[in-house]
């Protein structure tokens, strides 16, 4: 939990949106509030899950760009480290006292590069991916003309569409060219199929996933064939994890969205046909907003629009209530159909956002509440960190 | 044009894409790229028109939450100020040296109504907007307070459907109110047609225009019999200026993305049924966006995902080539279309971002160029300021 002391400075209403010991009524809106009780369930049930399946967990700090929600899931959901996507964000992690620190993304401009190299002089074990035979290379100058280590997991497309190579003869190539550089560590294979994540129905994600284990099982085969251990198998997500649990293939998982729930997500269908935010994980994040305009009866309008959330995945949702519905949102403005004049000005309500990682994304602050009460305010530590 | 020194202690692809002096290839991306001489042609060209039609120019820092672009606008463009749509917004302008800032927005929050009674301490003319005759005895209490004054308009909603009344007893009502609370001053009308701004067709926007228009004037000529007088009345986007220039009813432009552009009012007509983005408004805005990974022949994926912009009003446009086509976007990457081959990895593209409003909202910095060269590079000084 972050000291408070390190919040002196900062104006309410200004550059934070709330200090610790305040009512929700005096939080400055928008901003995001969690839920710390459900946070922490949802943390403890994850890790738990992974722990009686025999799996690592490297919690996707992308999703949260959080320190301190990465060291809750490292002491509560006993993760093994996190993943991210930027090389900055890793540095704000290592930075912050996170010891394993993977970029599950291909790392090529050459300054990137360079600071890359040195994430592991302050204290973590470094990771990222390659899908390029020419990458290998300069990767491995960086790490020798800095005296460290980088760790290179192959990266296979298996379904997502974006990075990594899609042939095992690609993988073994380029795995091998990464055991002989210097400074270079070849440990294993990134294998994340984002594309079926959020797929509604579960035996549509299952067959999505049988063919990218198929795939990555086929690739371990072949580089133990040639000498080539893989300490990580690394991948799966919210939409997925049991599958790579159960796979006999995959040994690490990657989950973000699982601590946060977002409305998109929320809208998958677990194993009997029920919404995953129904009882498999809980909403713990919440955009909070406030009723600013109320002329119109039938129409309220909140002050959490484009520049509160991301809607690339749809519009958020009032938590716990039905009598209200945001149907529209504009660069500052939500508009809140109220039929039943239910609304007055300055009321409070919290949206579960469309999407969790680019709404996080917005935002400077945690507002972290217990109760009733502001318990903790944790900046959105790697917030801008976008390179 | 910030002084350089500002910008010591920065570290280059941790917290800021680059440094002036720095050429294109060697800024950090994913990042914002002003042209900066396209950036003062816009600016001047809507000074000037502005200034030969007899209207105040209020230009909106919402769009750019930047006091370097703001002062631009007043210097090069004449300006006669801004107007923002937040009260932290309102204060970083203030603080920055802009000297007459109109909140154009509901302000009901009481710690938010307290900050913006004491921007004029600043130095800084004050307004905001009321369309509730519960906040004038809550806004006076504060104004008093301080030993301020806060200007207020009355907000008209002349069909955005968002904040606003929609009569004119109403408006009156509320101006009466107004005129009689002590520490305001009723200094007009807000109409602002959000709406219609980004309707295609030039005859489609007039008419919604014209309809406006009416509305506006029957509360201008009830206000004068009530003895009050208008010294404002403000409105007007990129998409419709020339409509409120024209009316004899509007004194003041609020204009905001004429300055960057976008590629969603890029698409708009003009009178002669060309896009405003081929002739009218030059695009000054762009993401710049390296590729990441070429691993499969046709596709080149890029670093700038959902992360990097707001997909809102779609998706980015590459600027400049019709060879390749950014067709998907994620959270962390874009995918390129590269039918020919002919992008390579570190290659860098210009993005033209579906909306520059909340696309700006997710960046730290503007990275200001002319002729290859880095010449400066701004804060986004009120990112972040949701309050």
């Amino acid at each position: 939990m972050k000291d408070m002391s390190d919040l002196d400075g900062f104006e309410v209403g200004y550059d934070i949106p709330a200090l610790p010991g305040m009512d929700e009524a005096q939080v400055q809106t928008p901003c995001l509030v969690l839920d710390l009780d459900a946070l922490e369930r949802n943390v403890k049930k994850m890790g738990d899950y992974a722990a009686a399946h025999g799996m690592r967990h490297r919690v996707h700090g992308k999703m949260h760009k959080s320190v301190d929600v990465a060291k809750l899931q490292v002491e509560m959901g006993g993760a093994c480290g996190v993943c991210c996507q930027k090389v900055s964000e890793a540095e704000v992690f290592a930075r912050g006292g996170i010891k394993d620190v993977l970029v599950s993304n291909q790392v090529r401009d050459p300054l990137k590069i360079d600071r890359m190299a040195r994430i592991p002089l302050l204290g973590a074990r470094t990771l990222c991916c390659v899908d390029d035979l020419e990458n290998v290379a300069d990767l491995s100058a960086a790490a020798q003309r800095h005296g460290t280590e980088i760790e290179c997991l192959v990266e296979i497309d298996c379904g997502a569409g974006r990075c990594g190579v899609t042939t095992t003869p690609a993988v073994v190539e380029i795995a091998k060219a990464v055991d002989a550089a210097p400074g270079l560590k070849f440990a294993g294979i990134q294998a994340y199929q984002g594309a079926m994540q959020h797929m509604d129905v579960y035996a549509d994600r299952k067959a999505k996933i049988d063919i990218a284990v198929a795939q990555v099982k086929d690739a371990v085969d072949a580089l133990k064939a040639e000498g080539l251990e893989c300490d990580i198998v690394g991948g799966g997500g919210t939409g997925s994890y049991y599958f790579e649990s159960t796979s006999g293939v995959y040994n690490e998982l990657q989950c973000g969205s699982y601590a946060f729930m977002d409305a998109d997500y929320g809208r998958i269908l677990d194993e009997n046909g029920q919404r995953i935010d129904r009882g498999e994980w809980e909403n713990a994040l919440f955009i909070l907003t406030s009723v600013m305009s109320h002329a119109k009866a039938d129409k309220a309008i909140v002050d959490a629009g484009l520049k509160a959330q991301s809607v690339d995945s749809g519009l958020p949702v009032v938590f716990g209530r039905d009598d209200v519905e945001y149907v529209k949102c504009s660069d500052e403005h939500g508009v809140v159909m109220d039929p039943t004049g239910a609304l007055k000005v300055n009321d409070k309500l919290k949206l579960v956002p469309g999407h969790c990682d680019p709404t996080c994304n917005v935002h400077d602050w945690y507002v972290g509440m217990r109760g009733g009460k502001v318990e903790c305010v944790w900046p959105v530590s790697a917030r801008g960190k976008a390179y």
